[in-house]
């Protein structure tokens, strides 16, 4: 088995831009690609089949098995460019798997006449209410049009693991130009306020009628479930001191 | 060196169904696939070698040398569908390597004309007298079946690890229904007991004339083992008890 | 790169019969093969290179650079079959590596007409003054050869890893009989008194003009390492002992 | 994705030599060469991608992204032969990976029609202040060159890793003389006083004019880096042992 790419329709798309995010630092290139595939209610494309994503099946809700695997899905834009919108379950296991897939979607992409990539991914900060998206690029023109979008550029020596980046690094053998764009995030838990910020940038630059309400409403959700587990983290803490204190007290008696 | 299937024989099976059982958790689907063979006295139909096997060989009982290999037999069967069987020595060593393998085990299906994959397995958990079976597919129809002959529909989002899962998600690349079944088993020892849970399934969804005394054997065999380390385990706590009763009984003489 | 020999000669041989051995468990094949180039004056006949080598070169007395290798030496034998020995620095680093060697060796093997394969190897065992040798083979007609010449059948089940194991489990997709000598050995050192039983056995089977002269020379050198490595172990558990003796007697002194 | 060589100008070398220093101990390899390449003003040859480079993309200092690669240069020498200079950010990462970069290095040499390799890179040994120069070599003749300029024979036995060894076990399959020039470095830092070395030899070797002012300068930083560190660990230490002594002082007043 190679890295293979199973078309599902033959629909003519024009010059459109591949957006990218798989799973990684924050999950946040993966929540923002899974958000815009829902909010524009976008189609299937194909699927992205590899013998370099981990040998395991997943079991969906009806009881199926499906490989593990990438998904790519379109949406026709009225007001500019088309969109293909690339996830999937997982990065590719080996270092010769990365840029096989990478190349695949690469392959794709000249294939479907894509006029740009743009990557998506996590990077480490402790972030804010706002967590900030820095950009990178393989050109100039690109790098600027995310940064008239409020991105701000990437600080240099940063290295960026994984297919967000090797599509980018190889973009220029396709004669495509690429665009990084990484979230602010801890990258602890899945972190769908950095993707948020990701959203915000795209909708700017790209001109995409994207709602966030919903996002919203999932920060919300993972904000709760950060306030339980830091309580939980604070009543450790309170119990492990006061432990202590009384092991000192004892100490005081017997000493 | 590929991995290659030899073929013993040519003769011509009815839309046969293949059956996997290789080793993994309890040992459950390659006791049952042995057992099968063993019961039907099936024939040899062909070898798998594969780089991606352990680079040892193993000596057998007349001092032969042979490589670690998969083995499919076949039975014809009179009321029913053909079978083949497979099992073998081990799973692949490399994530590629499962990938290979799986899909040389389908190339080799549709050569024969198979008409249905069906997957065996182990599946983690406390399991009583008589081990329930988990049954996920690639489609509705084979699934229902396997409902039908008592299996229970698979929770979601369960990850089915090697072969066994591989096969089913790869079987829909060669248009073939395939089924997993998994026998609940706490995965220590080889589990026969699990391997019956799924040897009743089958004979129910194939209709094929199989006695499970030989099986009640070896389950007996299995629980005899099993108690004696029980046993040795219950033992040896007792002693260490009394070794720390002796210690605690020594600190109170001597304080 | 590929796995690739090199042929340094055209000579041509008469049904020869390839001996085997690397480096593995008490370095006994490697010691054996080295031995019968170096007593019977074995002329080169190619090397075998592979990326599957590690990735480093030696530097020998002159100074000069060699990747790691193995050895095709040729002897022609007046009064029975000539012979190819094979040895080299390393085994292959990966699994695939392991398969790839060996088909190479028993492709050129079967270009050179070879009438049969002997593969050399150490066996773990507590070893007396005369470790005994243990033949496993891929036929029963070049067993019994073995065993009418005091070679031992091996127990079944025993597992032999790497190429002295691969070639005789593959040697019959190329039609040829193949035999493991493995000598018994403790494996720490490297075990030339081992390598001695191996000599012993092919002196037996082949007919060869074999001094062994010079092996029991090395073998005294052996012995002689091991002894000062047993002297020094011992006047350090000596030394221990006084030490724990010197606490306890101070134990009873304070208490 | 294939390791490939991207040639960036067609321009026709007369039977250049090529000097490869890619990043290893010391980092002495990567900065002779680099050194070479701003001194002389070489330009631009071509650019290695590799597969088996590290999965991950890096930022420069305009927030543009690249692949990691290698680097060819080359110059113009008016007094002897043209050099091509080879340097990049990282080994291989696989043992296959390894060999297959190092082919497609001299394959590249071989079509630039070079009449020589060179490889650089650093040598464990406690170094003092002009760090020695070690050479091995695939033939006796370009060994003899770099004895003359006064490197010294490297001592038998030396395993030399990665792409600097790799090449020069290789050459003799594009008969192309080789040589090693390793440089005495501890290895822990980057060690630009090994590199001065090895451009001294060099010098003397090929008739270069390079300046070594600039490799002076950055002696001095690191030399400084390397005293800052050291007072930074002596201060540590006496603040370790102050503790120490008062943790004693407290003992006795206690006891």
């Amino acid at each position: 088995m190679k890295t293979t790419i199973k078309e599902e329709t033959d629909v003519k798309l024009e010059s459109p831009i591949l957006i990218e995010g798989l799973p990684g630092l924050g999950m946040v290139g993966r929540i923002a690609v899974r958000y815009i595939v829902k909010q524009l209610n976008a189609q299937q494309l194909g699927l992205l089949y590899s013998p370099y994503f981990p040998y395991y099946v997943v079991v969906n809700k009806k009881g199926r098995v499906r490989l593990l695997r990438g998904e790519f899905h379109y949406w026709r834009n009225q007001g500019g460019s088309d969109l293909i919108l690339f996830t999937g379950d997982s990065q590719a296991q080996t270092v010769e798997g990365q840029y096989e897939i990478a190349e695949a979607i690469l392959d794709f992409a000249k294939k479907q006449k894509a006029s740009a990539i743009i990557t998506l991914g996590g990077y480490r900060k402790e972030a804010g209410e706002s967590p900030k998206v820095v950009a990178t690029a393989s050109d100039e023109s690109i790098l600027r049009k995310a940064i008239e979008a409020d991105a701000l550029p990437s600080p240099p020596g940063n290295p960026i693991v994984g297919t967000a980046g090797l599509l980018v690094g190889m973009a220029r053998f396709q004669k495509l130009p690429a665009l990084c764009l990484l979230g602010e995030t801890r990258g602890y838990l899945p972190d769908p306020k950095a993707a948020k910020s990701l959203l915000i940038v795209l909708q700017k630059m790209l001109g995409i009628p994207l709602s966030l309400d919903d996002i919203e409403k999932e920060i919300e959700k993972s904000d709760g479930i950060l306030e339980r587990m830091q309580a939980i983290e604070a009543r450790r803490e309170t119990y492990t001191k006061k432990m202590r204190k009384g092991e000192e007290d004892k100490t005081t008696y017997i000493s």
